[in-house]
């Protein structure tokens, strides 16, 4: 089911600036018997986004009811939000009275996402490199394709997900998704300063170390320091959290799923992740 | 008037991966008496783009024969192009059987333009710096929020252009148009292998330069250089050459429209520009 503007329909005006420039931010949300997980998160992320890049903040309520239009009580979806400037301006300028453009959209819960949470995935590492760009950092806007071009290379490999560095070599974060890394008890997880995406579930589960008492730190990770770790994970907001259970690549290495991401999942789930 | 392959229609479905993603390349053409300038060209770099993304290559005779269904023998105007990837695929990951969107877009010429040709522009330099990635380096593609960041800025200052630095304080480019400064009668372009557009206008005027036995190179080039050269001026497949005739900002700078800027509007132009 598609909403744009309230309106159910399937089409946009192709002068929207969205497709000619990916001018736009956007949010993926898990709902479960009718209650979209992390609502209010993933409308702060929104309203962030959208200030940084100089759009109305979308009124949450509003986008809340029309939501809720989509689907029932029973549903276990995904459910996808796009925020664009709408058509308008002279060329790449934004016109002066923006009227962005809501897109609601529903699609199938992946199933499969719970058995890589139960078993845990393997992760290449995408030649495919982030640029850096403070001003874009930490967005979920519409400019992908530095993840669609990486997720061609893992397709092409048969792998679920892959690291992404920057042009310095730091690891970033998966293509759709972010990453932690556990050594010697204290969870490491890439700053996000220059590129990546700034992840609702990234944001929970430091919340929820914090909250433990488990020490954290964010910053900059090589790619040997996530390979040397002794547990890794990735995690989204449709994800949840799912083990790194193999690195192929030029130095490939297998880990068990520990017990510091296990006890993280429980603590997530209230314990449904088995 | 709008063409979606082929058909009239205004609307394009939004799961299209152009606005989901920004998965797509586009060009920008001049059409006058009917005939799109340097058609060839933007055949050349729309499909080169095309397999650096890969996407199938559209084929340019149906193209042509669906932009001349579109304006008539008397028009003036400019013609866009934008091929999409189409919809499909599991999230970023592209369907293995790619179903491109072709959109074909007319808009009035923007007369202004001649304007700038003749009398020149004060050019800024804008805060927003370009991300570098040698993967989408050169390639007109979708995802071009950070022209649309910087264009806000210089709207904000009444700018017609600015220049555009990437994260090492090379200047790159305009928003929308390639860089040239000539010193001591060598025309200097940057080098485009981390970010920028390769413009078809750049290109036809290298060629040119080539042809006439000028000397030109293309490198990095930092701020100062640019500052201390000679002549500077901007340019793409629309606005043709325009003279830069001030730099804004910290250290601003008047120039005047030098001899080799108006021998060089004068030969691809025939003398047209005055």
């Amino acid at each position: 089911v598609i909403l744009v503007n309230g309106e159910r329909t399937t089409q946009i005006h192709v002068a929207d600036r969205g497709l000619a420039y990916g001018d736009g931010v956007f949010e993926t949300l898990a709902v479960q018997q009718g209650e979209p997980a992390y609502w209010d998160r993933h409308m702060q992320r929104l309203a962030s986004g959208c200030e940084r890049l100089g759009l109305p903040v979308p009124d949450a309520a509003a986008l809340r009811a029309d939501a809720t239009r989509i689907f029932g009580i029973e549903d276990r979806l995904v459910l996808k939000i796009l925020v664009t400037r709408g058509a308008g301006g002279r060329g790449y300028t934004p016109p002066q009275e923006v009227e962005c453009n809501q897109i609601l959209m529903t699609s199938p819960w992946p199933e499969v996402y719970d058995e890589y949470a139960r078993t845990g995935i393997e992760v290449g590492v995408c030649k495919t490199r982030m640029g850096r760009n403070p001003a874009l950092a930490g967005l979920k806007h519409l400019n992908r394709l530095e993840q669609v071009l990486a997720s061609r290379e893992l397709a092409s490999e048969g792998l679920v997900e892959g690291l992404m560095l920057d042009e310095h070599g730091n690891v970033i974060e998966g293509t759709r998704t972010n990453l932690f890394a556990v050594k010697n008890g204290v969870f490491q997880t890439p700053q996000l300063r220059y590129c990546g995406v700034a992840g609702v579930m990234r944001a929970v589960i430091l919340d929820e170390l914090q909250a433990a008492g488990i020490p954290w730190v964010e910053s900059d990770l090589a790619l040997d320091e996530v390979l040397g770790a002794d547990e890794i994970f990735m995690c989204n907001s449709i994800a949840g959290i799912w083990p790194v259970t193999r690195i192929s690549g030029e130095k490939p290495r297998a880990l068990a799923i520990g017990p510091e991401t296990r006890a993280l999942q429980d603590r997530l789930t209230g314990g449904m992740v088995k």
